[in-house]
């Protein structure tokens, strides 16, 4: 279980890192959207590896074909399968941790859990189950843009190098450079450090920035499925996620209160808060703020360096150095597997609310 | 919606903070648990307003009582149904703020969203919804209890005081002081910052350590329904909370996968990981190490300093003062409700793990 | 589990028979409802028990209090809380059931299934259970009158006795008879063998139709969610009820296909059937031509007949008579409840198509 | 929304009858368990199209492929999916009924819920759908057989003729009948009747009844989530079906409850009932005793007899025939859908039980 995510728009993932293939089932999107094979595309070509130096070099073509749901390239309100076929890959690395789980993979806690588990890359557990995210990311952008909302994603922190704030309009720039990274000084410098980290055989991890543009006030549900807390969900299940905050944050909890919270203004007739520190939601629903969202993504943890393990089957300690060729930084890749996570959230919760009609547009 | 967390073991929470009643369904507990409203009491108890002059001076009696799906002092695998009468309220201060949203409140996302809300004293969106969370998370915590484990949580941040980590075996005496810090140096310039911020009329906010202990490996389900995304949503749908952190957190983003991945081991014939910056989960599911999860806490909204907000009525620009009882810092108040939602999603995993019988124990 | 009823208009229900108290609590209803506790009194009235001689004797007041959601005359958005305390009963009669698990009800199940139930009578299996659901259906009738959604239900067989069919615009002179049919010729004649059964300490069963007026086209969810499959789920929910049909139902699988399907037709400019042996639905999705639906009741199974039955404790047969003031016939009284469970189908599906807007009126 | 059955066994489908494939993905089925193609291709040729002269000519191939959840023989606990991609098919036919609902199919409710509609062969509506009901179903049942559980169907009723009743023990010699009916005489009767319909270009419909036998007691949640509820919905949610009954069903409508209620025995040391007139269910949770559920069947509605629709582009009333080669009675090749309904709320319920544990065998 737990291979579906959504209530009203919902996305249910399949495959695993060396199996067939790996898919997405999108549930819940009205029909009238004009939807394309080259909408997806677009997306997994932004997570795809081997797209430079600082991410892994393999290369997958990851072609995705829509097998359901679309007609005469519009939606018809029916699920919208995508598959993404496994073309070529070499399982033989493997073999050696058949019985060997590697240190800061799931291999340990899935043997604990089923006994018998697909080793191979990582099997379900693997970083390209997030292609399926993205898959299904991309028909909820192509939703949410409908109605305006522009979920947009930068790294603001690598091996240490923190970028400097960089107004919402500039945001875009980011994916101009190889590290996702709006700072361009800044991006210079987390590239030198993950190459230098791929040198010593050895990765490094950072902070991704999620922001939504435009979200209509309304989405998020007292008291426990509130926008956030939904956030908070679909970020944390990333699997190299290991920490989220909103708007302020950890910083939060170092103001007082009279800093913290955003004075109430009208602007002509509407509502706006002067200041975001909320992040964009109060109470659990959304304020009409842009919402913003941190999440911290640890070091990758497929690495060279020699690690302590345990054979299984032998049951003794072992240790184990992982050749391969491993991304040194996931971040940049983890850009838009976060976008596509903001944005699953934000078009479940727009139909919830009543903001997208549920069955046709 | 969204009144209703879990799947297997499902807390379903109504009522405001000046209606009639707060109230709790928790549907899912196993037949044959021994259960009294004394074990929910407790809890409340710890929750509960006026325990010291670090919290709101408010004194609420919070009785429960358990309306169904106990008998003879046991479980009997039906709903049980809890409910807490509100006694003695004054709505009156609140009338003054009937068209006025009070900032860093719900109140303007409840208007924007709904039209029609109760806003005496935050309505369905006040902290006192809390306390209904306690009293599932005490059913939560007395099923845990069934195969020893454990949740304890502590304040490890407060106003900027950080507290010096304590060793497992300490964690106990957070509750012997007024502020839940088990660093009991720290405690007191906690309270010192408190009293501080409260004389100026002002709030500060803190950072909330939960552990739970004995956890079998195994809970959890990718690739959505990680414990930690799980954990993550729990901690977040608190009113307060802004930023969930698990393990190493944030600070994994700062780590390199070396420092980052806890070796494997042998320990008798039990698999362990010499280090936990993973917070006992890997790829989603629990490891059997201690799960370690920090929440930043924001400075309570409701201040007495003058703040800028909008009379609705009137569609004009206002400043405000809430004067009223008001918690200085909710952040020892918010550790029984952290330890709450902690112990409803181990409880809800454990059972879909199969670790818990679904029916009968 | 279980105890929760719709996705997007949700009821949850609480408490046993001979319990504190039976509650219900209904997520999702939009804000801006007019609801006040007479609403649901007058639907609980029509349900409770010693209405007349063909139903039990039993006096029970069934007071509902109203605890959460509704302000000012109106719903807030937020969870209604509704219960009904048990005010006076008499378990000693149950006693002698306490090992002894009676035939045609719950109890060997329950026995079977947790080991420790409530057996004064029926604990949570009891029909007293339904009330809860009347109260829910009440909320869910208020609902649906906003778009001018009518729902009825009549007894069509008792005893064997059919009712010949009545026009749409008489159905509600079923109301007006002990048996709540609208043929008031064979009312009486139900009334007769009702009395009878009594007579001789047996029960008997009968049909219920229940029919729902100006339900808008588009309501149901393919493929599973189908609106008669969910409306079948919602009937046969029901405790005593063996059978669901919709529209033609069995006498459908009699019929050849030129017969069965009903011909589309122009009614101005609204496409209309020409005949509705689809009973409202096509496809699982309503057509907008009144939705029909009969249940099988089946005869009540307390009765003061011997019968053959188990000790548990002394692990022997046993012969027992079940005295005590049971509805010989429950047709009556399950009218309400099944005119609950449809409303409560149609304000979920109303909803989850966007016809009903999720959150305000 | 809607193409998602069960809770913690759950299947997903998706897929339109000329689209590029339909396909099913399995959450929740437990790890360790043997499957192969084999084992799903076998149900699917079951229900496929071409297997004589009383169901469709049409050749259809439907070859399963499994793309994932399976490694080396077994299953991994992970979601299993299956796609049967469309290999040749004509959709010119179709092209008539491009803005002409054809009676008695989902093409006027589709049309008034999603405006835009896949309208070849019925799109998402067509009975190819069930083909993933069945794949899914082929999973359920392999694991069912892991607790000794089996699960039977056959055809009781067609065009009128009544099968006459028969033993459990030779309700697999329906198999062998071109009608799936056991009794072997009425079988003959059944084949003329449909071919004497086809002969006239009209069709007939019937009764399909399922048995699972050697069910553990203790399946089922009250309340609303009761094993025949779900059942129930279950087997509506299959396009031709109109009605369904448990047990005695609507007979019991005509029962004393001296003759309904199932003596309660010991038989050794277990508890059994003497009589199953309560179909295997009490109170929604089953009794160890034999489930037994009835549905019946529309007859198909596509027939080549002349019938009234509506042009919808022109607005105007129009004649159809609808030549092609279409089922003249589909309750045969509705027997294994039948079965694999059940067989998906049964593996559903007995995870949700703890009877099979959720995570491996």
């Amino acid at each position: 279980m737990g291979s579906t995510f959504g209530r009203s728009f919902r996305l249910t993932t399949f495959g695993e890192s060396h199996g067939r293939a790996v898919g997405a089932v999108v549930e819940g999107c009205p029909a009238g959207l004009e939807l394309s094979e080259a909408d997806i595309q677009r997306e997994l070509d932004r997570r795809k590896p081997g797209q430079s130096s600082v991410t892994t070099p393999r290369r997958e073509e990851d072609r995705v074909e829509i097998l359901s749901g679309v007609f005469e390239g519009r939606t018809t309100g029916t699920p919208i399968a995508m598959v993404v076929f496994n073309r070529s890959f070499d399982s033989s690395p493997y073999e050696r941790f058949r019985h060997v789980p590697r240190p800061g993979h799931a291999d340990l806690s899935y043997h604990l859990k089923y006994g018998h588990w697909d080793y191979r890359g990582g099997g379900r557990a693997s970083g390209r189950e997030t292609l399926a995210r993205v898959a299904g990311g991309a028909v909820a952008k192509k939703l949410l843009s409908t109605i305006g909302v522009e979920v947009l994603g930068h790294a603001v922190e690598i091996a240490g190098v923190r970028a400097k704030p960089v107004p919402l309009s500039r945001l875009r720039q980011a994916e101009s450079t190889r590290v996702r990274c709006a700072d361009l000084e800044a991006a210079k410098q987390m590239e030198e450090r993950i190459l230098e980290a791929k040198r010593s055989g050895d990765s490094v991890g950072g902070v991704v920035e999620v922001v939504a543009l435009n979200v209509p006030p309304g989405l998020g549900e007292p008291v426990f499925d509130k926008l956030d807390a939904d956030i908070a969900k679909a970020m944390m299940s990333i699997g190299a996620v290991k920490g989220v905050e909103i708007g302020a944050g950890f910083e939060a909890a170092r103001l007082r209160g009279s800093e913290n919270n955003d004075p109430i203004r009208l602007s002509g007739d509407r509502l706006i808060l002067a200041g975001n520190r909320s992040g964009g939601v109060l109470g659990g629903i959304s304020t009409g703020m842009p919402i913003v969202v941190r999440v911290a993504v640890k070091p990758t943890p497929s690495i060279s360096a020699e690690q302590e393990s345990v054979d299984l089957l032998e049951r003794r300690g072992v240790r184990i150095k992982i050749s391969g060729m491993h991304d040194p930084c996931i971040v940049p890749r983890v850009v838009p597997v976060c976008e596509a996570m903001l944005a699953l959230t934000l078009a479940d919760h727009a139909i919830r609310a009543g903001v997208i009609h549920p069955c046709r547009l």
